[in-house]
């Protein structure tokens, strides 16, 4: 999936909306195509099959959720604010994702069957651990949470995040701005360890 | 599932050893008849359609794995020695339940499909985080770990060992007794928060 390359987004972008319509059985490559506004042979070229294109439309999902987690966490100067901001964008980019949701929980008409989940689970866990190893290898760069494995904890975060999409229903709070942000404050921050640490 | 019946705990042993050996697509009611020594009528009374035999299957292989876990921390008394014995004997248990694995992760050979894993994993997180949260309270009965709301650290340590069951490979040591205590002791203990919380 070459997300730098125009069509590739554009496929994408049609198909979500397609798929979002009328599940994945019954989309066909046609259908993306004419949504797209490109031949079939060009949405063919890039996905030689339906079940990549929808690989990779769940992969560019999820890249979509880190890019808006990110966002969240420029805005803010402190680990503190930057737990209670990043997961709370999370929470929200969650909730707008219903497609995400319902193909990695295999709900059936969704057609989850052809999307094996423990595979996809594998390839976004590692992509949402990487990007979080980089935020926390940034704060040990200045000298921070110098006592911890950045992967782990970054692992452990990206595992509790991906748990999250594919059951969101829990005691944690995902509904509620001040519980969420208290929620990480609270329980995401001390997985970095402590300073003195 | 009533497992105190033992007509239905003889039909979900020998379900697993078939449905190990051939999958779930093509593992027949009457071959599990079979293997258990009942009729079919018998496995029909209590599984009217395969899928909630396969469903019971694999929420009575989670409920093995919370009883070796809960039989690990019995034998320790700190909570470092139970958090190391009990995350070594889970990655143990684990390892040796591979179509617990195979069936959560969707594996196309098993049939994935027909297991919506998302609903499952709802069912064994809320499982797994409610043993979790009985432990946690247990020492809070004691005066310990009073700063700390129990449920969610449970569901916490529930949804990363379900993600560590659907995803097994990654940074979190799972193969390897004295890693994977050491990563227990270090990362799993400070959710508890610190004592003078």
């Amino acid at each position: 999936m070459n997300l730098e390359d125009p069509a590739t987004v554009r496929i994408l972008e049609a198909a979500y909306a397609v798929v979002a319509e009328g599940g994945v059985r019954r989309t066909t490559m046609n259908q993306i195509a004419d949504a797209a506004g490109l031949g079939v042979a060009t949405v063919y070229r890039r996905f030689p099959r339906k079940m990549e294109l929808v690989r990779a439309l769940l992969l560019h999902e999820a890249v979509k959720v880190v890019r808006v987690v990110d966002a969240a966490l420029a805005d803010e100067t402190t680990i503190e604010g930057q737990a209670a901001a990043g997961f709370t964008a999370f929470a929200h980019t969650v909730a707008d994702r219903q497609l995400l949701v319902r193909l990695l929980r295999g709900d059936s008409d969704y057609d989850g069957g052809a999307v094996p989940p423990g595979e996809l689970v594998d390839q976004i866990m590692v992509m949402v651990r990487d990007y979080l190893a980089g935020w926390i290898r940034d704060l040990q760069a200045e000298g921070r949470y110098l006592g911890v494995d950045a992967d782990i904890v970054a692992e452990i975060q990206a595992r509790l995040a991906l748990s999250l999409v594919l059951a969101p229903e829990g005691r944690i709070p995902m509904h509620d701005d001040v519980a969420t942000r208290a929620f990480a404050t609270r329980y995401l921050v001390p997985l970095l360890g402590g300073e003195s640490d």
